[in-house]
């Protein structure tokens, strides 16, 4: 186990590709009010190609190896999805699909993970929050349980350059960045 | 963080009455094969009323209330579960839903828990798995991801004593309660 104060460092992945994302724009926030001593390091999907073992076969695509080399040098991973047809986007789904190919262990296998989103209608994620759950078992990834961090009404909370100025959000976010750092420090890097 | 060497105690509950139940049968082999250390004490649910809230507001029921005692005085819960309907059983839905009631915290607030569960037929609880740690999460339990212990086929496996008499099944029993012990260490008490 971790010292209380030892430093984290945290791969932050939002599942949008939209630069004006409001899932991008609550992993930035989440980056900015990180706790003392813990660094969130955001890294984009653009450049994961879709999954094709026939390019698998001729080798882990470059990207996709960066991102498995940067979560395996991570205390744990912050994962921020959108929520598309009651489910999580195939651009995130594409992403794990790649991370959990050879050679073992998968970088998720034993990893810390958090789970946030948004969305502009009412229910904040809570359907793609339960799918990723789901695929997060098979992977073996440590999800923390509670608190959930689930944001409806996205138009409210973030102003027209994609801050997150809600009081009370941010308050949350920063009670939720507290807990997954502890949570995070219950396992030994 | 415990002492990879201090003992633990685990409460079993299996989710069906049945005398004669393979999954309390999976328990009892699971209390008979736990670690050097580590003891599972198996609670009945037999005693555990239908949920009500008129009955909840004379009073908690002794049988909930031991229970509950059971759990808070526990480092861990193992739930032996059966698939009914592709879900877990009412019985056992019943016992979390009184066990979720106040005074707060509930016991499987930050309590680890492990899952396991066989079947006659081919698919050893999976679904029933899947359903049982999505009602975990707004519990806040810290389920182990994996292995996960899914005994399809039970009739082959179990003797007319309802004794687990398959080699392989008992060679992964011990490796699932050896992971469970250590995932449990990860928390203090």
């Amino acid at each position: 186990m971790q010292n209380e104060a030892s430093p984290l460092y945290i791969v932050g992945i939002a599942g949008s590709l939209r630069k004006a994302s409001y899932n991008r724009a609550l992993l930035a926030a989440a980056r900015q009010r990180a706790p003392t001593g813990v660094q969130i390091e955001i890294h984009t999907l653009d450049p994961i190609p879709l999954y094709n073992q026939d390019i698998e076969n001729q080798g882990i695509p470059t990207a996709v190896q960066k991102l498995r080399d940067a979560i395996y040098a991570a205390d744990a991973v912050l994962l921020v999805t959108p929520e598309y047809n009651s489910g999580i986007p195939g651009v995130l789904k594409n992403t794990l699909d790649w991370l959990s190919r050879p050679p073992k262990p998968h970088p998720f296998d034993g990893r810390p993970v958090g789970i946030m989103g948004t969305t502009p209608g009412g229910f904040g994620t809570r359907a793609a929050q339960y799918q990723l759950r789901q695929v997060l078992v098979p992977l073996n990834a440590y999800v923390m349980a509670q608190p959930m961090m689930l944001v409806p009404g996205a138009g409210d909370k973030f102003d027209e350059e994609q801050t997150l100025t809600d009081e009370k959000t941010l308050a949350f976010l920063d009670r939720y960045l507290t807990s997954f750092s502890a949570w995070t420090r219950h396992f030994p890097a």
